[in-house]
């Protein structure tokens, strides 16, 4: 962690935003804030935010849309309080042609008044309905990031936009697998149920143990890899389509706004 | 089949069970009114009823009561309309000290007025619900019976009656699995959700093609078993106990009530 700051303290989103804002937080959410939503951030230019809406929308499970701003307005008062877009994430990495040029503590020098700020749902919110429900998480208790594999599972191409799902991968015992699909079907807004388990080869993931995202976390004989629909879909559906100019959160670094994980849990 | 009628002709719970009555149906109940709830039935001495009730209270999943008669009353008006207990299932089996001694098209000469009918779930109902969602069950289309398998899951006793679960197998894609978790998990009066699935060996089920109840089928490369409580647990319980006397139908010849498989699905 590179905060000066006292991170025990950020426990609401907003005190997440102000500590970014403030230069006082550089570092990845993981674990502040724990009872609120973070999203992942894309910001692009109007004239391709009608393709890539599109394409989200045709693929909810990797890219589940959580809100839209209006073009060139930096605030998203539905997702938070004095929310500033272009300074309340900790770290964003500036892309030109599909290739990362930048990586930033501050986008207020690159703010254009037709970028569109798309935010997209992020399991880490599931995995708070998980946790509740007395499911482990190994990678949670190892304090690693979660493993995350490309697949050969289609997503629906919209204009420049498509490629194949990037899934998350916990692993579980059948029980838990189980329980976790009845708990993660109520929350379509961060995933929805998982996608795919048990077998890895027939949706193309020849070795467990490397993911191409992530950490590697083992899978002990009476588990089995468990994939859910991953919120770097949507990312590699965008460099792949090589804008000349977007603008994402670094990885790890999210938005964390004022919703409660547990709305994200549909009753 | 053993009729003698035309079994197409029997479209409702009511046609089937007239039918067992006149002696027109002697066979097995598969496939018969198919909209309608077929029932695995347990008859026996109010002296144990109590204990009977409790375990399967206690063990929901392979044993979900659908309705309990009045004591000595072969009536089951909750369940059908001109239901007889005594006459409209189309073979019963007869036990004496957890010995089968007879199997009866009728058991009007073995009732008396301390009798009490249980009726419990059966996974028919819930299979209704997975074709309709376009799952393919492989027993179905090879028109065997499922199979079952007797595991190391112990269930919760209750006075003479505990023993293992026994649970059915059903093989599936990964992702029909998880479609059938979600939509099995809407039916708890009919066994609910799988209560395992991919490895058989830690719920102590050594061979898959060699089940102990029922009929093998296979299991393709790019599938896992799938597996739910079954209705064969209370029978196990049953015999274990070795009550002096009680009566149960025979296996596959099932009481077809006027329930509605639909009226299982919670929505």
């Amino acid at each position: 962690m590179t905060s000066s700051i006292g991170l025990n303290a950020l426990s609401s989103g907003l005190d997440v935003r102000l500590a970014a804002r403030n230069g006082g937080l550089l570092g990845h959410t993981s674990g502040l804030a724990a009872e609120y939503v973070q999203a992942n951030c894309v910001i692009l230019p109007r004239a391709h935010a009608y393709d890539f809406l599109e394409y989200c929308l045709r693929n909810p499970v990797p890219c589940p849309v959580l809100a839209v701003s209006e073009p060139g307005d930096p605030r998203l008062p539905v997702c938070g309080a004095d929310l500033d877009i272009r300074t309340d994430i900790p770290s964003y990495r500036i892309w030109r042609a599909g290739e990362m040029v930048e990586e930033v503590p501050d986008i207020t020098v690159f703010w254009r008044l037709d970028l569109v700020t798309v935010l997209l749902g992020c399991s880490f919110s599931f995995e708070h309905a998980l946790l509740a429900a007395g499911i482990k998480l190994r990678h949670v208790e190892q304090k690693k990031n979660v493993a995350m594999f490309r697949t050969n599972i289609q997503t629906e191409p919209f204009g420049p936009f498509g490629g194949n799902m990037v899934v998350t991968m916990r692993p579980m015992r059948p029980a838990d697998a189980i329980r976790a699909v009845q708990i993660t079907s109520r929350t379509p807004r961060v995933h929805g149920a998982p996608v795919h388990l048990a077998h890895a080869q027939s949706i193309g993931i020849k070795d467990l143990a490397a993911p191409d995202y992530g950490d590697p976390v083992d899978i002990l004989p009476d588990e089995i890899p468990v994939f859910w629909g991953c919120g770097v879909t949507p990312q590699v559906a965008l460099l792949q389509a090589k804008l000349d100019f977007c603008i994402t959160h670094a990885p790890g670094c999210m938005l964390v706004t004022d919703m409660l994980n547990e709305d994200m849990v549909e009753q």
